[in-house]
């Protein structure tokens, strides 16, 4: 069930993930977002994770029983077969889905209007941006060779129903294409949190979430910081990390 | 030059304004937009503060020698009539213009793509919310009565040359609102920081910089956060009001 290049990695409470030993691993965004929806979210029959690499954000999520399904969707064969050795690992057949496919093609594998949930952690750079190698798997995950964040945006709001959440997780850089694209698309940004790695530093991602067809009335969270100046967790970050 | 019904308050460093007793106040949003303006910009041959009020934002950039030639305009002439003594009692005339008329007017009084900064702190509320009297001078300086979001970024943008500057302060709930009307309007949001009263608290304002036509590539610097737990000012905050 686990080959030699892969690790299964502890993420408590009786959960566990298969990783490759040298390839995409999940970080502390996948754990920060899966939080934020749980924390903005009260119950939801189908939940869809656009690009869902390891599997992490549904494994995370499937800790709350008021999410009745999940869908993670994973473009690279290699890791959609891993991820959904990790749910079989983990019990949770059923309930967690790992498809293999392009999240260009969700509307037409899961239907329009489909679903309550959506849930990504996009590439974060830009396909330009010096690439050396644009068919190797850890490029794919963190550029955006295969799918740009307008393709996120527009396929989210495409399956999910009115009044469905959209989450997602991106670097500060990309707030004012975020924002723009969400209008564009009729997914309103509702609750937005930046996320410093200290006080005294640059936020290095933000975290947002947004409802398709809403009102205008976006809500800015404290600034989450992650760390005390002198590197330990914050209080907040631990608790994160406990949940 | 001081009506009975008026007060003058200490800038420092020299400075002073003539403010109603009951009226609309300068607040810390100005002091920190005009301190953020000067942080990211060198110099300048003309800037224009769009809704200047009581002359507050001009009056402290008026501190800056980079900074040539400041207008301020304000549609309420009882309010450009007290900014005018403020800028005649701090012989600030000639290099201080306070300029009465409605900010939809600026390109024709200013002329297209004819300045280089454009500051503005603008009415944070929007018209239809709960207003009991929409002549009343506080009323037109808090609400969206005379001016909407983007009549001030639009006219900031048709005055601005291009590579010029647009600096502004809002409430959080018009984030995403600011960035779609920046980008309808070529002016590109570069710099972003979000202020928090404390790190517990959500933020209660934004500062945005823009340039006209420029790249996309925003910068967020880290939250600005003006006052301890226990309500002392910040450092930061103490360095701010001392500049």
């Amino acid at each position: 069930m686990v080959y030699p290049d892969e690790q299964i990695d502890d993420l408590g409470r009786g959960l566990s993930i298969i990783q490759k030993q040298k390839g995409f691993k999940y970080g502390t965004d996948s754990v920060l977002l899966a939080k934020f929806m749980l924390m903005n979210i009260k119950r939801c029959k189908h939940c869809v994770d656009m690009g869902t690499g390891t599997g992490i954000l549904p494994l995370l999520i499937s800790r709350e029983p008021a999410v009745e399904k999940l869908t993670g969707i994973e473009i690279q064969a290699e890791y959609a077969e891993m991820a959904a050795r990790s749910v079989k690992m983990n019990n949770l057949d059923g309930r967690v889905n790992i498809l293999q496919g392009d999240i260009k093609d969700a509307p037409g594998l899961l239907g329009k209007g489909s679903v309550q949930a959506v849930v990504s952690n996009p590439p974060y750079k830009k396909a330009e941006s010096g690439i050396k190698n644009s068919g190797d798997g850890l490029t794919i995950a963190r550029h955006e060779v295969l799918c740009t964040l307008e393709d996120v945006i527009k396929n989210a709001a495409l399956i999910l129903e009115p009044g469905g959440y959209f989450f997602m997780v991106h670097r500060p850089e990309r707030l004012a294409d975020t924002m723009e694209l969400m209008r564009k698309y009729r997914l309103e940004p509702k609750v937005l949190r930046m996320v410093q790695p200290k006080l005294s530093k640059q936020p290095s991602m933000f975290l947002v979430a947004a409802v398709k067809n809403a009102g205008r009335n976006l809500r800015v969270l404290p600034t989450l910081i992650l760390m005390e100046e002198d590197g330990r967790n914050t209080k907040e970050l631990d608790e994160i990390y406990e949940y």
